[in-house]
């Protein structure tokens, strides 16, 4: 697994697999970007990772499914913002975030079993115990969805992490960091879920 | 401005320039997508939208920025999650989602009046209020800044809204939707705040 280089704001650029790798494990959405006849094509996914490669799952009609499990090029994008950086001059406002960019050749994951690894991992990431609780997907549910995957060839990560920086404050305006956090909530009745639903919107 | 005809999920289409503006006017960040020599490229951007066109600054010196320039064609991205759907069924569960995909062709913003106005959209949007209370840029800071935009030229929207779709449930298992927020917080001395930074964050 090489890495991209990343030019601007070196100093942001992070190069540690496990870093990536803890980003990626979190996220369970990202954007796919790939060229046809020059075009760039972006594409929205859901995405679980195993080891070093990115699955994605989908129609056996889908473009994008047919354009990866081909063999085909692809990059894929997640950000997350953290926070706002407000300093006391317009320019010099920031965002804290962490941003990753990735790049490999697509393939067809066609065995049975890694397809079920890959929906486990899956469902696991958006539900943390979400796989023992429901019915999981028959031997025919699996042979209808197609799946491909990414290997992880390159990457760049990029954080921005801490305080307002700024050389000259003007006047004695405020200046600071404003949080953003996601949260998750349910609005029926609390008693009918289960304890690990409860458990992981934190209730 | 065309629309992208959207084939998977057709049901999930919106066609509603309106709701792309609205879209495209809550988000701060963006995706760029464009191809070099056969080669995707993905770079998350922060942007705003003034009329049909979308404004994006950076380096003089930027890859992105000069391909944007120089009247090349771009692909732009945007999806916010709003919910878990959680089904009986792991293969059932899905996602409540707005997700806007955007094309066009680049252009160089040299006027200064143009510029100027893109910073205060792009400052009222990281906060309402930020501009008239902070140090707006100089001529100088907004001449040494580069600043490209692009025509929304073809669009496509997908949204997906309500409840679990599944036409067998497993069992009594429970299923429902888990919403998800974002929020604003500071964890400094909140009688330091601007007020109108304690009601952008809800305080």
């Amino acid at each position: 697994m090489e890495e991209f280089r990343v030019k601007r704001y070196s100093e942001r650029a992070v190069y540690d697999k496990n870093k990536l790798f803890e980003m990626l494990d979190k996220n369970i959405l990202c954007y796919v970007s790939f060229c046809e006849n020059g075009t760039p094509f972006l594409i929205p996914m859901i995405f679980s990772r195993i080891g070093d490669f990115l699955y994605f799952h989908g129609s056996y009609e889908s473009r994008l499914i047919n354009f990866i499990g081909s063999g085909n090029n692809v990059t894929i994008g997640i950000t997350n913002i953290k926070a706002l950086v407000v300093a006391t001059q317009i320019k010099n406002n920031s965002l804290n975030y962490e941003s990753a960019v990735l790049n490999g050749n697509g393939e067809w994951v066609n065995d049975l079993e890694e397809k079920i690894q890959f929906f486990k991992a899956l469902s696991e990431k958006f539900i943390p115990g979400l796989w023992d609780y429901s019915k999981i997907p028959s031997k025919e549910d699996v042979e209808r969805t197609a799946v491909v995957k990414v290997k992880i060839e390159k990457f760049s990560m990029k954080v921005r992490n801490g305080e307002v920086n700024e050389k000259e404050k003007y006047g004695d305006l405020w200046s600071g960091i404003i949080d953003i956090a996601y949260s998750y909530s349910y609005s029926g009745k609390i008693d009918e879920l289960p304890g690990f639903i409860k458990s992981f919107i934190n209730i």
